[in-house]
Formats: C-alpha cells, structure tokens, sequence
C-alpha cells in the first residue's frame, strides 16, 4: 500500500510523543492509557507495513547477528553507559534514550554500509533487523547502568554513603571494581531466561502492547522507508549539531570551575539567598535536553515539589531549629534537617510506589483473569481491548499480523533451555552471592529466586500493559523483606541492599526483554537473534557500566556527598530506606514521622485524586514521584527542565511540525554532547588537571573583604 | 505608477545597505563611492516616486512643524543621547542611528495618531513630511551629544584625564552643567546659519547626493507606501522585541556587578592570560549590535588592530621594560607603556586623517571647478557624474526633480536673515567665550568664525560627495593651529581644545543640516520646517545632552579612567594631540616617536594601497582609523562586534532576504534596550545601590588562598 509510504512523519512524531510520556524514568510514574497505541497498531494493521517490506528479504537469524552491529553496540554502549551513570549520579532523572540510540545506531552502520558499499566490499546490506538487534544490545547494556544500583543500592552500601547516613556501623561494602562485575555477572542473566519460555503468551496470544517497544519499532521501520531514511538523515543531522554544541558548552565551562562552588553550575541566577535554597538556573545542557524528552506534567510536577520543599516547607522547619532538630548539627547531617528532607522524600517515594504496586497489580490480575476467561470461551488471541472479532469463529487477522507471527514463531528457543540456564545460573549464584556478601544467607537468594520469576512476569506483563517498569518498587519490596529478616544484627542493611540488586535485576532485565521481543515482532526479527543481542548486550553492559562507574568513584572525590557535582541522591535514600525497614519507624525523630505519615497519604490522595478525575483533568494533577525527587536535592536541575519545556512550548507554538520532528533529536543530542564530555572531565580531574579558572560568586559584602585581602596579600 | 508600490522593499535594503557602509561613525572613513547611489536616484526618477505620493496633500510649512513631532522628537532625543553618550564614553565609535531614529518616530507618531483617530480627537493625518521633521530634529539633537565632546575634547580638559595623562599642570578645566549648557548654545548655532544661504547651490543646482540624507528619505518615503507601513510595523516590532532582551539582559548583567573586575564585561571567555590583553568577549549587546550595523570590513580592521597592537606590540614593547620606558611606573602611567599606545594610535589617526583631507578637499575641489565651469557652458544644472543631457538645451528633468525642486524653491529662508544670524551670534560669542576660557583670546575666536564658513561649505560639500564629515579632522586642525599660536605658556592646551570645540560644532552641524535638506528635498517637505526643526533639535541637544553627560559624570567615579567601564579613550587622545600640538613632537620618548612616524606612514601608505586597488581589491584592506582605535582601547569591543558580523554572516547565509529587511531593526534593538538601560542603571549608581552579587574571575591559585581566607574568617 502506498500509504504507509505518505505517513511515517506523522507515524515517527506520534510515536515521539509516546515515548516521552511514557520512558521518562524507571523511577516514575507512567500511568499511560494503552488504548491510543492500541488503536494505532490496529490502524497500521489495515495499511500495512509489511506491505512496505514485502520485497525485502528477510535474513536468517544468524545473518541478523553481524560483527559490525556488536562493535556499533558496543561504541553506543559506552556512551549511553556515561550518560545513564551521569544521571544516575546527579538526580536519580532518567528519560528515554531509545531514539537516540535508534538514530545514532542507525547512522553509524549506514554510515559504515555505504563506505564498504563505494569501496565494493559490502557483503550484506543494512537491514531494519540488524538495526533492532544493535537497539536491544544497546538498551540491555545500558539498561545494566541503571539496574546495576551504581546510583541506588550498590553505591548505598559504601562506606562515603554510610558515614553521611550516620550509620557506618551497620556494615558498609566499598565499590571495588572486581567483585561489582562478578555481582553483575551472577544476577543480570537470570531475568532473561526466566522471559523466554512466556514470550510467546505476551506476544502473539496476550497481544501486549509495550508502548516502548512499540515505539522502537516504529521508529526502525520508519528509517527503512526511503522517506523515513531522509527524515532519519535530518535528524541525525540535528542531533550532531546540538551534540558538538552541547558538548563544547561543557568544555567551555570546564575552565571556569577551578574549586568549590565555582563555574556555572553554581550560577546564583535569581540571586544569593535563592541560591541558598537551590533555587537556581546551573545552565546545564543535559537537564535542559531531559526537560525537552519528559512530559511537561513531569517537569511542572518537580518543580512544585521544589517549591513545596525548599521554597516553604525546609525554610519554615528551619526556623524551629533546636527544637525539632538539635541545633548543633551540621547541616548535611542525617540527624539534622537533613533526615527531614530524606525521610520525608522516602516516604511520599514510598506512598507513591505502594499506590501503584496495588494499581498495577490489581490491573495485571484482572488482565491475566479476562485472557484466561476469553481464551477458555472462543480460543482465539485477542488481546484484552481490542474490539470483538466480526465472526467468533474465523477472527480479522490482518496481513501484518500473519507475517509477523510466522517469523516469530520461525526461530524457537527451547523450554528445556530456557529453565536449564535459569537453574545453572541460578545455583551459581547462590553459591558465589554469599561469597561476596557475608551478611545474604544462601537461603535468602534461593527465595528470591524461586519468587522472582512470577514477579518478573508479573513486571513484563505490566510492563505490556503500562509500559511502567516496577523494578525499582520491587526492588524496595526485596530491601524491607530481607532487611527486616536478617534483622539489625545481622547486617539486615546490607543484606536488604544486596537483596534489592539481585531482585532489581531480575525484574529489569525481565521486562526489557519482552519489550524488545514485541519491537523484534514488529521488525520481523528472530526471537533467537534478539535473545543473544540481548544477552551479549547485558554482558557488555555488566563490564562497561562498573568500569564507567569507576572512573567517576575516582576522578570526583566528594562522589555522593550533598552539594557537591554528584551528590548521587538515591544512594542516601535507598540507605534510608534500608535502615528504616531494619530498624521499624522508631529511628526517626517525632516530629518527621508525622510529616512523613502525612506526605506517604498525600502520596496516595494525589494518586486516587489523579486517577479519579481521569485523563482529560488528571493529566495536570502533579505525579508525587517526580514531586519528591527535588525534596531532597533542590529544584536546580526542575528549573533546567522546566527551561527546556520551555523552549519546546515556545518551539511548538511558532512551528508545531519541525518542534515535533526535531525535538527529540535536539533534546538527545543535549544530553549526548554534555554526557560524553563528562569522559575527557573525569579523565582531566583524573590526571589531577585543574581548570585555570574560578567564575565566583560572591555577595557585595564579601566582595569588599575579599578585595581588600586580594590587594594587602599581592 | 504601480512600479514603485512594489518596489519599496528592494529599495529599503539597498537603503540600509548604504547606511552601513557609510554612517560607521563620524570619525572613521567612508570613501564610499556615490556613484551607486546617483544611480540610485535616476532610477529613482523614472519609476518616480513622487507620482505615488501625488493625490497626497503635502501640509505647510507651519503645518509640518506638529507640537506631537516635538514631543515624541525629545523623547527620542533623550533615548539617543543615552546611546551616544555612552558609545562616546566606552569606545567612541558611533554607527548610523538614523534607521532607528526613522523606525521608531514612525512607530510613536502612528501609534500617537491612531490612539486619536479611533478616540476621534484626530486633526491632522501623520505625513512623510512630519516625520521627516522628526528624524532632523533627532539627529540634530543626539548630533550635539556627539560633537559636544563630551567623549572627546571637552572632556579632555577636565582635571582627571589631564592627571591621568600627566599634565594638569597645563591647565584643566572641570565640566560643570552650567558652563556646558553655555558653550553649547554659543558655538552650535553658527553652523546652521552658514550654511542656509547655500542649500540651493548644493541641492538643486550640484544635485549633490548625500548618501545618508537620500537614504533616510527613502526609509521615510517607503514608510508611508502601504506596504513599507506594513514591513516598517513589522520591523518594529523586531526592534521592540530585542530592545527588550537587550535591556533585561543589562539588567540581569547589573545583578552581578558589585566591585570592581566583576560581572559579564570581564568575562575571561579565552582564559586569564588573553585577558590580561583585553582579549575576550564582554557580552555587551551594544556592540554585537553595532558589529551588525557596521560593515564587515570595519569590524576586521578592528580586530586586525587589536591583533596587531594587544596581541604583538605591546606584549613585545612590555619586554623592553627599563630600556624603552622607566621600569618603575605604573602600567596606566602616560609615562610608561601608555604612551606607546595613546601616541601610536593618534599617529595612525593622524595619518589616516592627513591623507582622507587631502584627499576630500582635491575630490571637492575638483568637483566645485568642474560645477563652475560647467555652469558656465551650458547653464544646466547637472551634478557632476550625471551623463549629458539628450540635448543641451532641454535637459531631461523628471517629474519627481521638477515637483521636488518646485516644493523645495516654495519657502525660502532670506539671505540676510541667515548671514544677519551668523554675525549676531559669532559676536556674542566672541564676547562670551573668552569668558569661559581665559586661555581663548577674542581673536582666536574671530579668525575661526571667518574661515569657519568657508569650512563648514568644504564639509558638506564633502559629505555630499562621499558621506564622510570631517567635523573631527577640522577640530583637530584647530587643535593644532589655535594650540600652537596660543603656546605652552599661554595654556595652549585648553585653547586648543576650546577651539576645536568651536570648529567642531559649526562643521558638523553644517553637514548635518545639508544632509537633512536633502531629506526634506526628497519627502517635499519644506526648508523652512527643517530649519526650525534643526533649530529646535539643537537647542534640545544643547540642554538634554549635557544633562545625560552630568548623570554619567556624577553615576560612575571611575568615568575616563582605563580599565573602567566607561574609559572615554578619545579624552586622552585628544589631550595627548593637545600636548602634541603645543609641546611638538620632542615631548615623546625617542622610541616611540620613531614608531610613531612608521605608523603615521603606515596609515598613509594603507590608504594609498586601498584607493590604488580600486573597489574590487581595495574593500579588502582594512582602515587604518579602525585599526588605530583598539591600539589604545584593547581588542575586546572588536571581538563584540566581530560577533555581530559572524551572526549577521550566518542569518545572510541561511535567509538572506530576511536577514537584508530585520538586520538593522535587530541591531537597533540591542543598542538601543543596552543603551536605554545605561539611564537606570546610572540612577542606581546616583542613588548608592550596590548590586548585590560579585562574579568574580580568579585564578586557580588565587582561589585557593581566597576560599582558605574565606574559611578561616567567617
């Protein structure tokens, strides 16, 4: 059909929008309705995508894994892997990187495929399953930066960490690169077996959606189109423009951050005492691209939690110092404001995750129990919204669907296969894990793992419908659990955290997977050829993400420590959270467990609240999640988001196609430029190269002192 | 005919086009060829403008002269004479204001206009040659902020600069409101008067063509078409648009600017040791904006200058410290390196000078022989490039030159009231000036008034030829005669400097106003209003500008000193041409006369290499008085508006018809909002408020020592 020839612009764009309402981090809420990615996948189901593709030969799975993907996968993994851990690092925000690493895998092969094809030597031309496969080894490698807790559980447990909680004595486990990669080794594989033997149900017989995987491919087929390809070429194009700028701007600030609290992330922009509270604009390009991915609602979200926190509430708790809080503390202290900030950030986190534990649960549940029921009823596959079929017994399957069936079905991995890695992967671990942490009992791990293949279907089957990975809720599940089972006395601290890894992994890399099998159903992959991408990605990723993760524990020193360039705040708050599940509410002063009791309710009110008023109003209810993100940092980077919506609200409205085409492309090549820079930063802070310059900001008053030293000293 | 409906905004661009190359400031060179324009203005003739302008009543002389035009005439003369002030004070490079003048009249008067139109209140409709009326009464005002001196000779007899130049033994004299106003009403009217009695000869009978006076007809003319109303709105509206980022963005920069060395303009965008140069980018708005309106050649000569001097000689004249100059003086000392860079600049100016007078009074010469003796042959009057007539006898005489002519011969000014005025006011003068200046004799005064006309007629009969007014050139003629017959003894100095007062404002406002008359000529609006105007105009500037120059004098202590914000180069320069003159040339130390000659023969010979390549080669070698002006300034203003240039060379590049209609409204914007701003920002100064915050610039080293004695102090 020729119109899917006409319509991959407004396909791409739609499917843009999608992402960025849906991928905005692990961390957060996605409570995206699936009904308009249903719809949509019906409508391409009557114009025919793989009518487009019909002509083109689809390579057999073994061809599908080229040499050239996996050296292209590897280059991208190291880039995304800097960019994820940078985030990871500053603020915990990780928006989706899907389509930049589908532009950019999809500009260097063709980059490469057309120089071998001048020089003749082109064997084997550029497919759109090629580029799927570099997509998930790209996304499982750098998926591994994310659940590998170099921002959360794993960095929690070191000593830095410890000693700012004020409970060091509770066991500490410093980074060291040697045993984070074994620990990477052991629990990252395990979630992909334990997908594999299910994905046929959540494919083909559940017909999930995945609205990311979806979106992926999409956004791959559209490249393939002769109009999608020149579309793509712009867009890469953009992406590189913004990319050397962003990442010069890095460089050009670089020289003016000799020493603390200097260069431009210190910027007092709306003046001295709005800097004491955080309220400032620091000019970097990386959080101004995320605001331009996110959702507006995210980034209004944040910054009201900004405001909420350190505009009314930290200033007013402030003046009840000595009474609240003693008043000889340090102000970082975890027995200072500082517990107020943490717990009370933990708890709306808390309240939020347990409101949508149950939602999605619930949804899950109820989804599983209609498949069974209708399956039972007419045994046909339907999926749960789509329309009856005309005829009970002969159901509409369209030509797309057909095509894409028969190459799924093609390439099966057996069951036996499946279970048997599951198994050995599994007895290795529990052998190893207690090796590495003394405080996880070997019983504990075989717990988890006789639980964590129902919850890692129970994450991938959400995960179809939602498109909202839970990770990192059940990764909270895993630290109170096994926390409070070890017990205070026991290193149940340590052992929650450990837990929490093992947990976060297994469910993470459980629904990426399946979302990458849905984006290899759409492009016609092999499951087979998916399924190795999948599994040489995670182990790129288990080696490139620690080793990322190193050079920054080594070139920044104040790594972690509030107000410093990486505070890395989910390190403070899952060490929080452990504490809190060993040690029962009592730890924490009366005063903050109130307001924490009132926020995780008013957590949940705004959640009942949103989902009670429904789309069309609640999308402008604030998310609780992305509210409390700032309680504990500050709204600097919400402010860098909000400049970016900003600039994409100013954009739409003066050339609403181009802002929608291009958007995206400028927003990653923001975060791309400034993310790579952070590579040359930490190897210059490595060789031990200061910046010959500090941009100061001093007030008039200090300024006169200042001058008056500087000219009796010189 | 219908032609010139369609045509207005061919014919502004090229306007403006004109108005950059020619209008850069009244002290740098602009040997612009006419003959683009003479063309110009037979085109002009056939499509005739006048016929579409032909069913429009044109109002009296009385009519014309609207108390609203006065109104919006002062507020704009106010706004202007911030601009000027400030350029004047900063660098002393003034481009051509005219197109914002011209835009900006307009915009009130028709806002004014239409306000009363729809309340009903509406007599008179809003004419070409109303706002015509505007724009000279404008330029007449902000003309005095220029040629007052305030940046240049009256500035330099006040006791600071002379202290800073070392000499306060030669006699100062400290501006004061009152004896300012005084000067000015005493010596700025004669000007005007000497040059009435000849407008016939240059306008009708030489046809001259002015350049700048033809272009701001033009801009008027095509204001008042329908579409040049449509496209002069638009234009507006760009203008306001960055008149309002350039004020916040001052204001924002004020923020940050307690002390001294703080805030955006001295920002070491290429490190510490460029600095120390003066080689970096201040993020003035002003001078992008000036960078944008003056051509690019200006702006390379600028730069090249900058390089030359900042980035070689000085570096290397530093290293002869103790050989060439005493070793023990400070760095700003006239007796040290300063020197060198005050004396060498004014050689090159000096050079640049001699050689464009000689070059300008051969050209006039010339010129006048050939109008006499073609006068004489055949008794039409044919301006000097024009081809022969058709027939000698009826000389082809247009519709718009005879309707134009008719309008122009309409309202006469008498003779005797024009040579009455002179003789009365130059008599007063005599009797007062000497007052002022005990150094002026009468007699100085009277030998200057009776060669003044003959100068006043040479200048703007030169500005006809070649748009470049020499008003400065003859002032410091003055300088040098009047200061060396008065003598060292006598305070030969401050009679210099008054004298070149004296000369100054007769030539150029003689220039000016012939200027105007070709405006009035080419809008039909009446001589007799444009005089008026002129008069009223001057008499504003006569007050407003020493009122701006006092708020700038009492805002900011540091005013004339180098390295403050406002270092008023031309102060020095003129005084040090003062000395030069007075003292001659045995008061310099030998090395740096010997570079002084190589550099006033440097000015020469680039000149006679530039006028020898003719225009196609020639437009590439740079001006040697653009050159001159960073020897002493440092390149930093250069790099500003070498910025302007490169964002004018990209908007060209990427959409030039766009770029050719909004360049200029941009760059009026940012001058204008910066230069506006400068009223609130020295009323802050007035009033004592102290910025709050310091940026602040250190080095690596000396910010360890500050952070160490911050620590140990609070």
């Amino acid at each position: 059909m020729r119109k899917g020839d006409l319509t991959p612009d407004r396909d791409r764009v739609t499917e843009e929008h999608e992402l960025q309402e849906t991928r905005f981090s692990p961390e957060t809420e996605r409570n995206k309705n699936a009904r308009q990615n249903q719809r949509e996948e019906d409508d391409e189901g009557e114009e025919s995508v793989e009518g487009i593709f019909e002509s083109r030969e689809v390579p057999s799975w073994t061809k599908q894994l080229t040499v050239r993907a996996f050296v292209v996968s590897f280059a991208l993994s190291i880039l995304f892997s800097f960019i994820v851990m940078k985030l990871n690092l500053t603020t915990g925000i990780i928006p989706s990187l899907n389509v930049s690493a589908g532009l950019l895998g999809f500009f260097f092969v063709k980059t490469w495929t057309k120089m071998l094809h001048k020089s003749g030597l082109l064997k084997q031309p550029f497919t759109r399953q090629e580029n799927t496969v570099i997509q998930t080894c790209v996304v499982a490698s750098s998926g591994i930066a994310f659940s590998g807790g170099f921002g959360t559980y794993l960095f929690a447990m070191s000593e830095r960490i410890a000693n700012h909680s004020g409970d060091a004595a509770r066991g500490v486990k410093d980074p060291s690169l040697g045993w984070i990669i074994a620990f990477l080794f052991v629990v990252s594989f395990l979630g992909l077996f334990s997908v594999v033997p299910l994905r046929k149900i959540m494919i083909i017989d559940f017909k999930l959606t995945y609205p990311s995987g979806t979106a992926t491919a999409h956004l791959i087929n559209s490249f393939h189109t002769p109009q999608g390809a020149k579309l793509a070429k712009e867009q890469v194009r953009v992406l590189g423009k913004f990319f050397s700028l962003s990442f010069l701007w890095g460089f050009f600030q670089w020289f003016f951050t000799a020493g603390e609290n200097c260069g431009f992330h210190s910027f007092p922009t709306f003046g001295l005492r709005a800097y004491q509270y955080k309220f400032y604009f620091d000019f970097s390009a990386t959080y101004v691209g995320v605001g331009m991915i996110c959702p507006y609602i995210i980034n209004i979200s944040l910054l009201l939690g900004g405001i909420l926190s350190w505009g009314l509430m930290w200033p007013l708790i402030e003046t009840r110092k000595g009474d609240w809080f003693p008043s000889d503390v340090d102000s970082s202290s975890m027995n200072g404001l500082q517990a107020y900030k943490v717990f009370i950030a933990v708890a709306m986190i808390l309240g939020d995750g347990v409101y949508n534990f149950c939602k999605v649960l619930s949804r899950t549940l109820s989804g599983l129990f209609k498949q069974i029921r209708g399956e039972a009823s007419c045994r046909t596959s339907l999926s749960r919204e789509e329309e009856p079929p005309a005829s009970p017994l002969t159901p509409k399957i369209s030509y797309d669907d057909q095509r894409r069936t028969r190459f799924f079905l093609k390439d099966q991995i057996p069951s036996w296969f499946a279970g048997g890695g599951y198994v050995l992967i599994a007895a290795v671990s529990i052998a190893v894990l207690p090796q590495m942490f003394d405080q996880l009992r070997w019983y504990y791990i075989l717990v988890i793992y006789v639980f964590a293949p129902v919850l890692a279907f129970c994450n991938a089957y959400g995960a179809g419908l939602t498109d909202w990975s839970l990770a990192s809720t059940y990764g909270k599940l895993a630290i109170f659990t096994i926390g409070a089972w070890a017990g205070s006395e026991h290193g149940g601290v340590l052992a929650g955290l450990a837990a929490c890894g093992v947990m976060m992994n297994i469910v993470s890399t459980a629904s990426d997977l399946t979302q990458d099998f849905k984006t290899g159903y759409l492009t016609l992959s092999s499951p087979r050829a998916m399924f190795v991408s999948q599994v040489i990605g995670t182990a790129m990723g288990c080696v490139v993400s620690p080793c990322v993760f190193w050079l920054f524990y080594k070139a920044f020193d104040d790594l972690g420590l509030p107000n410093s360039k990486y505070p890395a705040p989910f390190a403070t708050v899952y060490r929080s959270m452990a504490k809190l599940g060993v040690e029962g509410v009592s730890s924490l002063p009366s005063d903050c467990l109130v307001l924490c009791y009132a926020f995780f309710g008013f957590a949940i009110l705004i959640n009942v609240v949103k989902d009670g008023l429904g789309n069309r109003w609640g999308r402008f209810v604030p998310l609780p999640m992305a509210m409390a993100i700032p309680f504990f940092l500050g709204p600097y980077f919400a402010i860098d988001m909000c400049v970016g919506s900003l600039i994409l609200f100013v954009w739409e409205r003066l050339d609403a196609p181009k802002a929608e085409a291009f958007a995206t492309a400028v927003a990653s090549g923001l975060i791309c430029g400034d993310g790579i820079w952070t590579l040359p930063s930490s190897v210059l802070a490595i060789a031990g190269v200061e910046p010959p310059i500090c941009m100061k900001f001093l007030s008039s008053e200090t300024n006169h002192r200042v001058d008056k030293f500087l000219q009796g000293s010189s």
